[in-house]
């Protein structure tokens, strides 16, 4: 299959890196298969990061064009890599194919490996955003209070400063309760995931730890794999009309 | 106090009739305070209506010019007018004035008036979208199923044929017990919430029909005379970075 | 329009006080609308003030007097003046205006202005039968703990000892991240809202205060704006039968 | 034990038939302990029926008179012989035992019986009412859609009539999954519970039948054994102050 | 009535001690009725204990014989005693009597005294299972964080012990309020309600504490004196078919 | 990846069927990777077929047993044949791979197809059951109505009789708005899903439909791919003690 990484940012920082760890992740080819085969697309208009419900609607449209371009294109399925799931609903709308963004595979995924969902995210300006998401998808009887590393997006990297801070506020939001299991809560957050399950496991119960990429690509696999696509009775496509955006 | 109504559509099809209607709506001046003076901005780039997440998606950042525009030219408050509260979360984090869409002030007024809330909007297209606010503001336990008249917003005009659909659908509602107040579900459903009013009381007990446009007008108003606007811990101003849209 | 305030205590001590207040907030008159006119009547059974179920029980006869008394007298709206919304739901049921009391116009109000809002209130007594407003009206997915100032209603007055105490509080709520916005849970709590607003927002972020008493009049002069009153559905009329109370 | 029936109407029409009935329901003496006696006191004021809010709110004080004065005769328990609970929260304020109205033992008693409790009571007007029980007892989740016979409380006879009512109305919400067990919601249906129950187990799966006045009898006979009353940190004590009622 | 207590454990180790203590909760006979005659059955296969969902698993084939047995040998009600309900959604689709375990009764019977509902059990083993129950029995609004005293069952004993560890637990959660009924989280933490309740009273406000042993019982005699069991619309008998158990 | 599929009844009439269908859904072998190799365990003792409370409790030991004996033997992961979910929360207290029923991954991987998900099951004795795991998994919001076609688990065949049975379901609850996605409600319903998926988009709107079976494969591949488990701090190991199941 064919998956389009749509990275909903103006600038080519973090094209490479997550070309690689989406690679990382995806199934290779088979003598009866050819595997999925990666393609990474930024937008072209946006902003440089998404922390906030403007940046949020400042990348939509970009993230529109991207998403139907790689669908005319011969995607397969398409990952919005941002966790606040930017123009997912929206895409759903206009193409025919399995779209996710970082939120909903990652969070449905640690539903079925706890009680409760710890999220840790990035910047406290995320957090209503999230919190809508959480009650908008109507899951806020199994995700905990969200916590943040107050780290910007484009200050994360895989190093030991991200990862203990990940360590921190997941523990005391395991020993508080709020959380069996922990998901990352930001797409940046790239590479830290098994380092921070092990630090957790090392001094603890195994708490699994979710990475956001790498449950979104699982996820379109297996959508595709089961044949299924987004209903069109919740995602019924836009009436023609005059757009100029 | 000025008033600046954000039309979120790119045509200009509608502007003079909103200015007359928010005109009406308005208080008038007085000795004491110069009275609420009314400002009309549609968008520049968007769609010429918005009957999708798609199209709400194309007309955020041109919503959220407009916002910005009114602010830097003294606005006291904005209202966005359409009833899925486009851009509206993200264009409090970048203004220090009030701002509210249609849904919000629309069902929060229709609260106090009856034990559950029915919602009569345009087409099933934007349901997905409105069920997803009702859960996103957590208000399930008070709105009730939402109807539709399944008439294109650009087709509706404040004629027979809007006002007998719309009482065929509130009549259902009311007699499935699925409402005990109306609150219609469009802002372009200019001018017909007293007939429909009338008609229902005509022929039934008495249940009370929002009207969105005049519902938002109430609440900025008063708003600015409470001295209150959104809160900076739940609307954190965005970080500065690149930013093209 | 003709506003009256039911004053749901036996006691004139507050009387003149919150005429000031309400004139303070109503709408002046204009060449084209007399403005709103502004009357206070107390009750003439109850309490001295309502602080308990068992005084809200008590109260509630005297306020449906006061309250059909105040219809009978061509009053166009009105304002039970207690944060409990005592008699309320029955009010609406024998008068054909609109009615609040002032739990629901300032938590409703409080909804449009940031994710979650904390209310704080006068003693532990009244913490159950807030709470019991906040489950029944069905808005427990917004409305935080609630928080007391723990001094009785009769000792409220508009200065440091009670700003201090709402500003302790309020403070905590927003660090704790149980509270973006503040409603003060007590119309005995008067004048104070601005001032608290203030010394919040000289320390943090701004959180906006809302008056219990401001939002009722707001909420009343725009019901009447807006030409709508409680639903018949939800608020039938009681029929005939002996009634010795 | 000695329990007080509390009838909260100013009528004696009820009060042999209720004696009879309650009568019929407690423990009789033993040689090891003197059985359950006891004693109907209908109130001085309020109204002769409890059918909507405004009644409720008329009978509350009267209801707090007999209460009161039912604990100084040495009551070892009160029933608040309505479905609506009147007066119950304020009565657990001013005494230290236990009291109940005929709503939370019936439909508490259901949620063991069944999946969903399905109510019937006897007119719309008092539908909000216990709506607002469901809701402020935090129950949604279990009990169904309530049902009216439509006959007046001062209609209801233990006859024919009133069983094919409430048998057509259980029939309905069997049949539509709204309901696995149903609650009379009125204490004045009395003696008919078991002939619904038979009448429905004769043409179907059997479906348990509560009867509030039973419910109500065997809860405070049970709270009496078990040695407990309400609590002093959800029902305080009132505070001294002038009470004029 | 007969009443069977299954002793969901494969040792004899409280059988005496259970005996012993429902004996002293049921009521005793009279001229007119045989009063409550009492049963004990432990079970033949399962496990020394209840302490997580693996040892609920093996214990439910042997109390699913046990019930049945009972219903054979003519009980009319039975008590599965163990605060987890461990069988008995499935004891109550094959026996036509109420069948019910430690968890309901005691948290059903808590509603009625209090708003919140505090649970005090003895490992965290044991808190998802509880958990799942207050989720599914759809009790989540009402029933606050569960505690534990971190004793395994089979070292509790009504001594100081754990007398002075519940009283830690109980206070803990009233002063956060959490909780203002207590209700015991385990059937074996017999014979200290009584004295915990006192110890609570003796430093504060008094707070009702349930022994889920006794509200058990004063439940199935309810029950059988009600004249009602379980809906057949929710517990249909199991269909005829091979089964090796 | 050794994945064991436990068909949880006591026959071998599915095991063969289940293997082919199981292994057209499994990743193929790679020169990189083995692919998934599957094994099929039906339980010794349990019952033909799982369809009420009382099958699933006396299927649960058994499974627990191959659950155990799968884990020992090097599986990797474990698929539960049965939508219930049986003896899924207890089998992850004891082994260290992942375990799913058909529940979870099913309902779960619908939750991103659409807004309502639709289940259509076997017969109404299990819908009780199903409605808990609902409730117990905290997703009333989003799971809608559940339907049956009435067919015994032993009587499906991947024939017309099943297909036309789901169709009419599937049509009914999406033109009633319960579901945007159905999920087929039991693991016996196999090799139907595609068809049925076909038959509503030839007549329809396209509405996926989600297969239990091939759910649980890519759910189970995916977590050992993202290298997760189920937490130790929802699911700790049970204690030792004496046991005899």
């Amino acid at each position: 299959m064919k998956l389009t990484v749509v990275l909903p940012v103006i600038t080519d920082a973090f094209t490479e890196e997550v070309r690689r760890e989406v690679g990382a992740w995806v199934s290779p080819g088979t003598e009866v298969s050819p595997g999925t085969e990666v393609e990474v697309r930024r937008i072209a208009r946006g902003t440089a990061s998404i922390e906030s419900e403007y940046d949020e609607a400042l990348a939509a449209p970009g993230i529109l064009d991207a998403v139907r371009e790689a669908a005319e294109d011969g995607a397969d399925a398409v990952f919005v890599s941002c966790f606040g799931d930017p123009g997912v609903q929206a895409a759903r709308e206009v193409v025919d194919i399995p779209v996710v963004g970082g939120f909903e595979p990652a969070v449905l995924t640690s539903l079925a490996l706890g009680e409760r969902t710890g999220v840790i995210t990035v910047l406290p300006n995320v957090l209503p955003m999230l919190h809508g998401l959480v009650r908008r998808y109507a899951l806020t009887g199994r995700v905990g209070p969200i916590r943040v590393v107050d780290i910007p997006v484009l200050d994360l990297d895989p190093g030991d400063r991200l990862i203990d801070a990940l360590t921190e506020q997941a523990r005391a939001a395991v020993a508080a309760r709020e959380a069996d299991v922990i998901v990352l809560g930001c797409t940046g957050m790239l590479g830290v995931a098994a380092a921070l399950q092990e630090r957790l496991a090392a001094e603890g119960p195994f708490v699994p730890v979710v990475d956001p990429t790498g449950a979104a690509i699982m996820w379109l696999e297996s959508q595709v794999r089961l044949g299924v696509r987004p209903s069109r009775t919740t995602y019924l496509p836009p009436r023609p009309k005059d757009r100029i955006a």
